[in-house]
């Protein structure tokens, strides 16, 4: 029900997935006559891997975490995600309110042992000659759930950020990973900063490769970048803002004068081309770590798209059992300890 | 003697201001020999307003602040602080080592009372349809000095931009100041912001205007954007990686086959219009804020027409005696508590 077009986007979104992957199935929960409408409308019926459950109410983008917690126990959120506790589904993909979706997974779900709040990752699109279509994932959290982290909080970032990056690319060494500081130096940050660098340093679990400096995220060969939700929300943000300020400034150049409209029409197969390779849809979805269930977080301005991205994110990771692989790298590093 | 290029990017950018700013002169401080050979290359011998003022020693770019102020007692960056210092000149303007010419400045300059260390701000080029060119600029502050600030600090960064971007802009209304967070709601993000805005709502000094969020920083109404320097160095970087980014993406998409080459060369002058449109040479030049005395601090990798931009940033600080206006509307807060 959740997102700025709701059931348009993620109906469509769903059927896409059922037809693409026949070996899953999609319980689509919400009000049940309205998805039963857009399930017909988008040729739906015929998969027989989608089914509805019905939930009475919903959360609002705007709706306070705790008061949609409290008060709408029949939610579409609220069910999906109890659906997840027992065990009717493994894993909830909602394009909601992030607030209400962390609090509702973190009540119901609850935690790994050992972990305090969930994280939120993303993978970021980073530059990378070696890889198909010049791109590969960096996996970068947390992103906004934790805007206050301890060293311990980071060093756990870096373990969980580590095994997806792992349980989801099959390598055979362990991540990269490294944390975003002002500067390479070991003597350059937050006192926070350099202490998680020593709690990462000694961990066998994590391969630790030092700093690195924001201007370097889409140039590195971190695996994982870790940082605090504030810095990395700001990061993420900035980064949205600037390709938007970007955009308008081409298309402004490009519209100015009837000549550079002429131009315009010759650059446009390659401005397409180029558009296409910032099609973030594909990038769309990012995971709430740390819980005893998978839960992906669509953006909220989703198309179908971009939520069948999410729905993917949320099918892998259940197929690689991401909780279950935390807890055991959890386990270990406690035991180490 | 500092930056990638040293004189071969100050002596040229010195010469073009002494010619554009007849009644301004300018003290070139370093090695004598090198300056005045690049002096003389550079055909800046008729200009009567450029004279040398010899130092024997020059701080490196990596060399520790600690060290450089303590062991180089006659380096060019020295020298050029006591100049301001002992009157003898009005600002100073250096691409060299950012730590030890803040260490050096506020040691010799010493701050102006109640501000404890100096704030760097930088005027990042903001959307506007009104203004011509399309382009206002946003002060934000502080982008690295302070990495651990306090509410006060935080609402200190707020005055002094605010009487920056006044006394340079002339406005007669108090600029808009808004403080960087990841929410426009006041409950959202930390503390440390939260208690910022309660000082700044209370100021008669500061237009407060409200938070605002990493992706409208080009976008805002703001005129001055407060953060800690740990989130404004972040923020820094990695819009100038992005920036990188897509410039790489860019060029990679016009050049991949013989076709988009071809529609490269019909692109190519609407191209070459925006990537002068994002000429960032014309915005080099940081302010240091807070000391006695009017520091101006251009990036290493400054050539002759950025660093001009630094020093014309100087000259007009200079003529606005900013440090003097920063001093008076502390006073007068002060005064108020």
């Amino acid at each position: 029900m959740g997102g700025d077009d709701g059931l348009k986007a993620t109906v469509p979104a769903a059927i896409l997935a059922a037809k693409k992957h026949a070996n899953v199935c999609f319980t689509l929960v919400g009000d049940q006559k309205k998805i039963a409408y857009h399930i017909k409308r988008h040729g739906g019926e015929k998969f027989a891997n989608i089914d509805v459950f019905h939930a009475s109410e919903s959360v609002g983008m705007d709706e306070a975490p705790a008061i949609a917690l409290r008060n709408k126990k029949d939610s579409s959120m609220r069910q999906a995600i109890n659906l997840v506790k027992d065990g009717s589904a493994n894993a909830c993909v909602s394009a909601g309110n992030t607030g209400a979706l962390m609090a509702t997974a973190r009540f119901v779900l609850k935690m790994l042992p050992g972990v305090d709040r969930p994280a939120i990752v993303y993978a970021l699109p980073a530059l990378c000659s070696k890889s198909p279509g010049g791109r590969r994932p960096v996996y970068m959290l947390d992103l906004g759930a934790n805007i206050d982290c301890s060293a311990d909080q980071l060093f756990q970032f870096g373990l969980m950020g580590s095994v997806l990056a792992q349980s989801i690319h099959h390598t055979k060494n362990l991540p990269k990973v490294r944390l975003l500081n002002i500067g390479e130096e070991e003597v350059k940050g937050l006192q926070v900063i350099k202490d998680a660098a020593e709690l990462m340093k000694s961990c066998d679990a994590i391969n630790y490769d030092g700093y690195v400096e924001p201007n370097d995220i889409f140039f590195s060969e971190a695996d994982v970048i870790v940082c605090d939700g504030f810095v990395g929300n700001v990061t993420l943000k900035s980064t949205e803002g600037i390709i938007k300020f970007l955009s308008k400034v081409v298309k402004r150049s490009f519209t100015k004068s009837i000549f550079s409209k002429l131009c315009a029409l010759f650059a446009l197969p390659v401005l397409k081309k180029i558009k296409e390779e910032f099609d973030v849809r594909q990038y769309n979805g990012a995971s709430l770590l740390g819980l005893k269930g998978v839960v992906v977080k669509s953006h909220g301005y989703a198309d179908s798209i971009a939520f069948l991205s999410a729905i993917e994110k949320a099918i892998e990771e259940a197929r690689e059992s991401l909780p279950e692989q935390i807890a055991m790298v959890y386990a270990k590093v406690n035991h180490q300890k």
